[in-house]
């Protein structure tokens, strides 16, 4: 074999994939095979990367939007030179424990930005990547940060809604660093695209604002072109390209079989015969190895060249640039929390206590200083939100604004949040209602499996919505982000334990976190410690002692004898709770009230604190303007609920509290009623 | 006053929202005052619909998708005379328990189609309910099914993704009878439009295919012109209506504050001036009044030559259609599901037991005769879920298909299935991966919140997937369902039980369900009746005998002395739970297995049956592939759980099971601790 042609490198991909998957007996040919003059393209001639950097800041990212086309990432991977990525994963393709699973999992060390899978996702994690890069841009110039985002992306991404704001939102803020690469097939898993869609694609996106290319997307010098100008070109990129699905595979190809069907040996011989690869099965011949590995090497002077860039930054400027890269935090945030908690715990804010979600809004507002990187999005509800205050908008002329006007669109702005973290240098935050965090959800659950530290801000989180009614109250919801694994939910009763559990939030690097405030006001309950005296040390311990990190714990102890009752609240409740406390210490029932602003974080802790905050022989009774469900793990076998059975409705928050009987006289008959059973 | 002018008809519509908004306190004036002409235009002039029956099947569906303005509907269902919606009760706007609410909720009977809030999803109802209108005319002919499809929409309902997805589909579709009266006002809660769009909104209809006209929304002539051309377009029309938000409020009017700033008796005043309007708060003056009553009354003539056509049918064909509308069952159904019961019992298939999924589309296959009306929505997953076989394509130009091919557009074809379910006469089949439930949630939970009776159909519920792995493996779902009020989730363990939840699903009528079925093969559990022999009668009632209905109930009870454990299991690991059953017995430990194909239904059962099958002192572990999340209930102080405690991974289902100690041997192992811990 002399020189390889493109074609052949191309066939390589094809090839790797037609084995893998036969070996695993499934997989989803049609991807690499349909797309892989393409990505030949994209990696051999455009794609700044360096497989043996793989993390390297400033490389490009790419996304495999549609992710059950697994086998071109790895193959790619493998041939330009991804140490994981060896010829054994690829063998290994969908077995347990493999580098190459079924669907690309996260880790950019293995040349995996994103997981990706379920459909859509993918490109608004590509455009929430765009958004990072710009704004890391805009604050350190392009001498450290200049790279493109491209994603390959078939039909369902984009007749995804969420593929569809995403289309919208991009070209409204001309993302020129974006490009997407269409897998345009005409075939999706039920059959001809025209099935379900006769819409002109490209002209969707042109209506966008996008710059257009339609290209042959097996003519690698026309698709080469078109990547050449539409990174020239200041809007984001659609490269339309035509393909026939599972090309080479005679017996599939421009079918609908070709998606997924399950491949044989003898496919796989006969794309041999058809295509001019006589070589074995996972065997790349030597020149066309070389060749992909050299493309893999392509970059190395632009990594050479920006490794000097950023050495010869002043120290400080390096610094921060890397500590934004790391995802560490900067001097001062911690103190910013403990001085608005120690001014919380001074103010004892009742009467003029402001909304839940205006405490969090404070809050932010004095990181705004001290966490540059912090990047608030949010969907239409500036307003009753307020999580803009003193930042400027980020919009097309202006990157370096940290307020993203999402529009209406929860879904992107969740997805979008994903795709800035792991991009990495931006700390996002999501901000909106809670009852629209559905909208948002299959976003979070993405966010949870990757382990990707986004913010998700929720305000408006219980009947305390009021008349706006059920379908703006949320009932299910906390129990429903409470089931997800690897999220952690809080839910401060006040602006000290707000406080405490943004200090967690921020802390909090392994996973996504639900910051769920009240609309209502929240009068502070937390009192200054009693051991305490108005000395600065007192107060800086109570400022330091972030009583929330253990996720519950006995706000106030049960007085005049051993605790007959324990009250567990959380939010806008725990203050229901302690005036029920009030009602029953007056009785002589000796009451405890415990505020669990985390769930996860108390399951975490040992048995003994768990049993001790709870109270062993005490009846429990759980308040939350929510289902009970996943309560009873705190209540034992007799225990009690004052929450809601049912959605909510319209009406002031004060007669629904009353309406659905979640007050403090509900909750003492409740532990009356408990006691008088058991005795 | 003379005979009042089109613009008193709508300042009439203006001045009750001021009026009760300010009484409110709170309120969303934007919509009322903005497109207070475009629905002039409508109801005096187009409208298909009669305020003395308002549930005449054949009246025109009037969908109020920005639903935040509610006031629009309460003054025009007042105004044109529906009984429910009194003068006392706009006077009671937002209060508790008044017709009135906040968002407009479910009540055809008050002039309500739909509960709209969550921004899209009132535009996706609506194109459900132009599916089912096409469908019902398909079949029962254009003189008992032939109305239009209206639906008021805002900025907010076109910039979500599921909104985007209604515009691709319905183009696609053809749905004609489809009418979407845009309030183009360039404002959103934000403020401009500008922040967070730049496309060109009406082109991009017109790129799916619509028909568009762009009028002045204040011109009631050109409005009603618009309309007139919409009707007599075979595409699915956009009336893009240029409007000012607001208008009559001049502190306010075409300003961000027009959404929903408060409003001020001083406003009502200002504006009482400004619009000529001498009329106290609340009082519409008697021409107006009349004349809107008239309006009320404009299609008596078509009210009654359709009653009479309907009454002049054979009475067969008569029963059948008014049937479908009442939502009722036909002969046949029951038994359809029974037979398929008694042949799984008769079967007993183990090793080749077909997989979850497919049995429900067996089930489905056989109801193909006896449902017409049956309509099934899938979201391009039409070969793994396997709901189409007989039935043919809904199409734009056969509607009569009972099939939807949704394309990837989970979200839309939940809400599709709503607005289908609202509109009545079909039966709407919702399906996909559970995995994708996610994305279809916000709808789901919608139907829940109105009661309707969809059925949401999933398929691949657990690691079972397999090498897809973890972005397709549900393991919080079930949970996130099950906390969801009003949802019923069945997840039978085999074709006994699958039947039964079938009939369970198709009994319900008073809300949602979700039927959760598993890819991987369902052995069958169910053993015929112990006291039955082989004569007709014990197997007629083995199949009669719907033991899923109790939503628990003990599968196979211990053995050898009272019972020492309880096992208690759904789905797929009913299977695993008798196999740690049998090592249990074997080793003399008495165990009880309980299927649990519904908590929801289980939790409804009195205390006594709940104890005899939980089993009052026996140790219990449940055995699901999901989260604990929500089980302790029934596991009591010092339950076990066999499950899942993180997300999954990439490898084969066999594998995975392994891997997360999901096994009969970890079950029995559980027990075994557990009963030692107790000794």
């Amino acid at each position: 074999m002399t020189a390889p042609t493109p074609t052949q490198l191309a066939h390589a991909i094809r090839f790797l994939a037609i084995d893998a998957i036969v070996r695993a007996t499934e997989g989803h040919q049609g991807v690499p095979l349909g797309m892989a003059e393409i990505a030949t393209a994209l990696y051999t001639r455009h794609l700044k990367f360096n497989p043996a950097d793989p993390t390297w800041p400033d490389r490009d990212r790419v996304v495999l939007s549609n992710g059950h086309g697994s086998m071109l990432l790895w193959a790619l991977n493998y041939l330009t030179g991804y140490e994981k990525i060896s010829l054994d994963e690829i063998r290994r393709f969908r077995e347990l424990g493999a580098h190459c699973e079924g669907h690309p999992e996260f880790d950019p060390s293995k040349g995996v930005e994103v997981t990706t899978g379920p459909l859509g996702q993918g490109i608004a994690n590509a455009f929430g990547m765009a958004i990072a890069e710009a704004s890391q841009r805009a604050r350190f110039g392009a001498g450290l940060v200049d790279h493109f985002t491209y994603a390959f992306v078939g039909d369902g991404c984009l007749q995804e809604g969420i593929g569809q704001e995403m289309i919208s939102l991009a070209g409204h803020l001309r993302l020129g660093r974006l490009v997407l690469l269409w897998d345009d097939n005409q075939i999706t898993d039920d059959g001809s695209t025209a099935l379900s869609i006769s819409e002109d694609v490209a002209e969707r996106f042109r209506v966008a604002g996008w710059h257009v290319a339609e290209v042959d997307g097996h003519d690698i010098d026309a698709v080469s072109a078109a990547m050449d100008a539409a990174r020239q070109d200041p809007r984001p990129s659609l490269l339309a390209c035509r393909t026939v699905i599972a090309r080479g595979l005679a017996r599939l190809q421009g079918q609908r079989g070709g998606h997924s069907a399950r491949l044989y040996p003898e496919d796989a011989d006969a794309a041999r015969q058809l295509l001019d690869w006589p070589h074995p099965p996972f065997e790349t011949p030597a020149p066309v190895l070389h060749a992909w590995r050299t493309a893999g090497t392509r970059s190395l002077p632009a990594h050479a060249a920006w490794t000097a860039r950023r050495d010869a930054l002043p120290a400080v400027e390096r610094a921060e640039f890397d500590r934004t890269l790391a995802g560490e935090l900067p001097a001062g945030w911690r103190e910013t929390l403990h001085a608005y908690k120690r001014e919380a715990l001074a103010a004892q804010r009742m009467q003029d206590a402001p909304g839940g979600i205006l405490i969090s809004a404070d809050i932010n507002d004095r990181l705004t200083d001290v966490l540059p990187e912090r990047l608030v999005g949010c969907a239409d509800l500036e307003a009753p939100t307020s999580h803009k205050r003193r930042l400027h908008a980020f919009t097309a002329d202006d990157p370096s604004g940290r307020y993203i006007h999402c529009g209406v669109r929860e879904h992107l702005m969740g997805a979008m949040a994903n795709g800035m973290a792991a991009h990495g240098g931006v700390i996002p935050l999501a901000v909106t209602y809670l009852a629209f965090s559905d909208y948002e959800r299959p976003a979070m659950r993405m966010a949870a499996l990757m382990g990707l530290p986004v913010k998700f801000v929720f305000s408006h989180d219980s009947i305390g919505v009021g008349k706006n009614g059920p379908t703006h109250q949320p009932v299910e919801i906390l129990a429903a982000l409470r089931s997800m694994p690897n999220m952690l939910v809080l839910r401060p009763a006040d602006a000290v334990e707000a406080a405490e559990c943004w200090e967690i939030a921020l802390e909090h690097r392994s996973g996504p976190v639900s910051l769920v405030f009240a609309r209502q006001a929240l009068p502070t309950v937390r009192r200054p410690s009693a051991t305490g005296d108005d000395s600065d040390d007192s107060d800086d311990s109570d400022a330091r002692d972030n009583r929330s990190r253990r996720g519950g714990y006995v706000l106030a102890e049960a007085e005049g004898g051993p605790r007959a009752a324990t009250l567990l609240a959380t939010g806008s409740e725990v203050a229901i709770a302690l005036k029920a406390r009030d009602l029953l210490q007056a009785e002589g029932v000796p009451t405890a009230v415990v505020s669990m602003p985390c769930c996860e974080r108390f399951d975490a802790q040992d048995a003994d604190y768990r049993r001790s905050v709870l109270g062993r022989g005490a009846v429990r009774v759980a308040i939350e303007a929510a289902v009970r469900f996943g309560w009873d793990r705190y209540l034992g076998e007799d225990g009690g609920f004052v929450g809601m059975t049912s959605f909510g409705a319209s009406g002031p928050a004060d007669a629904l509290y009353e309406k659905f009987g979640i007050t403090a006289a509900a909750a003492a008959a409740t532990v009356r009623q408990l006691l008088a059973q058991r005795a």
